[in-house]
């Protein structure tokens, strides 16, 4: 790849905050409508819509942007607001999805703040209401998450996309695949450990190509492809670049998620590993690390009582073992098969040059 | 309102069926194409459709009819894919918000079998899998609820009707109004004991009209008449019906849930008191009872450890206080304004006659 002129690297930059700064209008635009109409329900449910705005006008807007290069590259104008709904519909979608994962990973915390979950319980015991307030946030935070999903598909269906078009089939594929990838992690949490020690790295391989690679990388490139109305030559080739891709992206997740600095993240050392994620990571440990070792991590990750030195402990074998070396191999020889695709792409460079910026961003970084 | 010939009562019943089997053919034929797919994935993941399809194709069809009814009333045919599509659509919601509606009740049965987190958790157990059955349980089944609602959404689009068109709007708004109204009713749980005594028939009531009026019984009989291009005059006449009657048979449903036969309704007998909900019938009860009773009331409504003799002081209460005979009275003038309605609309002798009937199991019945 040869590199990206200043002037082009303005003009994407340019593009880009202009089409962040129209998902974010729409968001603010659709979330104000229901908020009307949540207060003329009753001014109590208010909380829901102020929790999902808190949520999806936040993050990085990956996936809304690989859509709007995904459509750019296909020949979509800059300005249209059919992409602009389906990276408002993608981000309210992954809010959608973090609610509920922070209830299933009892993650207190999100982007540095209290999860949702936590939020209503907190607003439970300020206000010192009856019964449990755990259970009242986990209900709440169900509920909740449950509306913001309505809203991404409602959001998606105002596009609005014929029943049998390519868009409407990868938004739908989109959604089974990613529940049924959170589906393969969690019981992989708790069947993984009886299972046998070499094929923990290809387990750990499907579960982030369905939960993550193809959800958070393939399908937004491609919704935003076949909305322009893409060949599906086209498409598979953003197949070709953005699955890796997201491969690697989630391997970088992995590491930053036991290895990464606190400050930078968001999340608390060891969370990860106290949730008891079986990542590729782990697997990796899992199938190099002795017996003695191996015995210790099996017993030890998942558990919500880790202390330091067992958390410093499980780092030092995923070290020793050289499973986080072995990572950030797997790492690299995604990313370049993912980069090896792009250019093989039949897009403006302009594109080009904006999907490489976005995945050396994904691959790359800290936070 | 005049009796219904028999030779009309057979054509309806006939009617009626032929819809209910072409809806149980296309779910049947939906949730067969998603069986191939999560095979694909990964066979680990059937159980998420099995479960998904195993609630879907049990109950009542209430909603499905109502639908059905409508569509029919504003002349739409016999033999139409379109309201087929639409009662699917409707059936796959309500299995997703029973999904997640016994997560946060902790009703550990659902139609006499086990619900769906308690399935897995038993799964969990079987296999002697690693880490908390429980937790399991509760995390499959919030992911279940989640791909439900989605294939809901799926099969609504399917129908393809237009992005601004009144039956996606109501679609939508049904889905707005029932989280909105489930959220008032755990809040309800929590925050009620500390409200005036003398507004909580009024709270609740609120709380059936969002969380079960609107959304089992006024949004889908007007969604059919959407769907078949009924004028605003006719789905506001059957706005006039639906609401009332769908009051009522949640009022029904309340009485059921305490003094109900378990046998019939296929929940163990105080259920609803464990759970806490505050109904209108128990908003009543607030209203009439003694202090001494209130209290009584007050602190021991949704504690899970409440004895036979608990809950059979309870009921002396509901009884004592007249407020079981209040709510049938309520059944009673709620039928009355409903059916009232339902003379005025301009439909079909045979379509007003299947509403009729479809109204008076909804609010009559025994489980």
């Amino acid at each position: 790849m040869t590199a990206t002129p200043v002037s082009t690297e303005h003009s994407i930059a340019l593009e880009q905050e202009a089409f962040v700064l129209a998902v974010a209008d729409q968001l603010n635009a659709f979330l104000s409508e229901k908020r009307t109409l949540l207060a003329s329900i009753s001014p109590d449910t208010l909380v829901l819509v102020d929790s999902i705005k808190s949520l999806a006008t936040g993050g990085k807007r990956m996936r809304a942007l690989l859509c709007y290069w995904g459509w750019r590259g296909a020949g979509g104008g800059a300005d249209a607001p059919e992409v602009v709904m389906a990276g408002a519909a993608l981000e309210l979608f992954q809010a959608a999805a973090l609610i509920h994962d922070d209830i299933i990973d009892r993650s207190d915390t999100r982007r540095g703040g209290p999860s949702v979950h936590r939020a209503f319980s907190t607003l439970h015991t300020d206000r010192g209401w009856a019964l449990d307030d755990e259970r009242f946030g986990h209900a709440a935070a169900i509920l909740t998450g449950d509306l913001c999903l309505s809203f991404s598909e409602e959001q998606f269906a105002a596009i609005g996309a014929s029943a049998g078009s390519r868009a409407r089939a990868v938004f739908n594929l989109m959604r089974t695949e990613v529940m049924a990838g959170q589906y393969l992690d969690i019981l992989e949490e708790v069947s993984g450990p009886g299972k046998p020690h070499n094929t923990a790295v290809s387990r750990a391989s499907a579960i982030i190509r369905y939960k993550s690679a193809k959800y958070s990388s393939e399908h937004p490139l491609v919704l935003g492809g076949a909305l322009a109305g893409g060949s599906d030559e086209l498409l598979d080739g953003y197949s070709a670049f953005a699955l890796p891709l997201g491969e690697a992206f989630q391997l970088r997740d992995d590491v930053l998620g036991v290895f990464g600095d606190p400050a930078q993240t968001g999340k608390p050392a060891g969370d990860d590993l106290r949730e008891g994620k079986r990542t590729v990571l782990v697997g990796l440990t899992i199938e190099s690390a002795s017996e003695a070792e191996r015995e210790f991590v099996d017993s030890h990750l998942g558990r919500q009582d880790l202390s330091e030195e067992q958390i410093a402990r499980l780092c030092a074998i995923m070290v020793g073992s050289k499973a986080l070396a072995g990572t950030e191999a797997m790492i690299t020889e995604l990313s370049d098969t993912a980069f090896s695709a792009l250019t093989e792409l039949p897009i403006a460079t302009n594109v080009s040059a904006a999907l490489a910026a976005l995945g050396q961003g994904a691959v790359s970084r800290t936070s």
